[in-house]
């Protein structure tokens, strides 16, 4: 424990942490923050993500495995009153545990596998600005196991999706279905929201995850090594259960109220649709990620 | 437009919808709150469910088709200002329209296709107490759908399901899928409640919903009519993938945090897991649901 307990809300170590709520100063200080046991575990198996915890001593004695990991690895561990716990947390019912991370998403090009090719080198530096982060252990870890069978096979693309908890549950589900890499397009919300965080569920440190890639570029270069590119839309020609979905496949999913933008559509390799079967006029937009994902995942699998 | 604008959010009318809600005043008064043009929309497809609308000017203005239809089915119409419509709604950006209506749900021997077996007659009447809605004619179109093809095919369970926004994504997910029914097991959630209803994106008001349904008694009784039943749990034995789903079948999904009970476990024909490709602990509750409904609804169709 570095120091006594910190009861202050407006201490300058509270007010630095409690700043990157916004997204402005996330990334201005290229940091975050993860809330709860969950996401603090997740952050802790990356080398060098974690860069300060907070616990309340509750959660201290709750979650000492948590406090001991930390502190062996030599990040300060802040214990914080119930009341500056309340001051960072974003939850109603905060858990007690909060750490402060550096930025963990990667170039894109990183993300598909290096910049020669399928199965080439995916060491870091390339394009993006995430060089202050792209040499973590726990990064290359995940980059790699894109890079493993020659490129990869499953990717989710978020375009202008907006609602942070959506995006985050389709974090989640991108990485359940085992997908290589998770895109966020220049219109869509900021994976290091608190409440994407949480939606993930550990998920945003478990794989490679691009931010701010124009969709256009995005869909160039998941063209270019090799995978098909389909946008999920409602509108779209094909049902899931009409394309063959056992190759590299990339899918787009669109903002929940109003789908994909016609541009989008035009540069997808096909548009498909979940079908519906009963009466609802569409899917909630992180249950149809799911479908679409696991849909391919299978397919991938059995052929 | 039934009389002024009720501007007073103590008047009588204001309070008697205010006070629904809450699950207990729900119960007493046998009515619901449904909110924003799509609940609305789909509400007054069903004859006899919509009791009341209240509107302010400018969603008078632009629902005026909803507010046009209420007018014609002779529903009051109740023009409310801004702070009556805040009073009343229960989320952060009110939408302007509002409905009460009587409860929707069937009792479990009509959701499953009428007491004497697949295919019998599924009037109103049967145990459970709803037998003010049972004789809706809306009610009746979706009970007749399960009853269509000997017997229901596709039903989801929930158990000990306590997120309402979850239930509703479920209930949502269900009728995409073609379900013939959701059944809310005593230990669940309401299906009324205001985040479970817009969740539900309107499909509380497409097919038959049961509540407060022992989930001994929904198991039995869905045994008895031929499905099998299957338990979404992350420690199934067989995976999604393995099992044959193309036969009538019922999922039981539970709680996000602990799962299914053992009793219930044990009670299920089998226990069934989304396989994890990834490194996620977990699939967030409703996208599990979905994978899993939708692979039945694919198995079922493709055999």
């Amino acid at each position: 424990m570095a120091g006594s307990e910190l009861t202050n809300v407006r201490s300058p170590r509270v007010k630095a942490a409690r700043r990157l709520t916004k997204r402005a100063y996330r990334e201005q200080d290229r940091r975050f923050l993860a809330e709860g046991p969950q996401a603090v575990r997740e952050a802790l198996k990356l080398d060098g993500v974690t860069l300060e915890l907070f616990a309340t001593a509750e959660a201290e004695l709750r979650h000492s495995e948590l406090i001991t990991e930390a502190t062996l690895q030599g990040i300060p561990v802040h214990r914080a009153s119930g009341e500056v716990m309340s001051e960072l947390s974003q939850t109603v019912t905060p858990q007690g545990l909060l750490a402060v991370c550096g930025l963990v998403h990667v170039p894109l090009e990183q993300a598909l596998g290096g910049p020669s090719g399928p199965g080439g080198p995916s060491g870091p530096g390339g394009p993006g600005g995430a060089d202050d982060t792209g040499d973590t252990g726990g990064v290359d870890d995940t980059g790699d196991m894109s890079g493993a069978g020659g490129g990869p096979r499953l990717v989710a693309v978020l375009a202008h999706v907006r609602d942070p908890g959506n995006a985050g549950t389709v974090m989640r589900a991108a990485d359940a279905a085992g997908a290589d890499s998770v895109i966020f397009t220049d219109a869509s919300v900021d994976p290091y929201n608190g409440k994407c965080v949480r939606a993930s569920a550990g998920s945003l440190f478990h794989l490679p995850v691009v931010i701010g890639a124009p969709v256009s570029a995005a869909v160039r270069q998941l063209k270019e090594r090799g995978l098909r590119v389909l946008a999920a839309d409602g509108a779209g020609k094909h049902t899931l259960d009409d394309v063959d979905l056992s190759g590299p496949t990339a899918w787009i999913f669109g903002n929940e109220a109003w789908g994909l933008p016609e541009e989008i559509l035009a540069e997808a390799d096909d548009v498909v649709r979940v079908p519906i079967y009963g009466q609802a006029e569409s899917l909630n937009l992180a249950t149809a990620a799911a479908v679409c994902l696991y849909s391919s995942a299978r397919a991938q699998r059995v052929s």
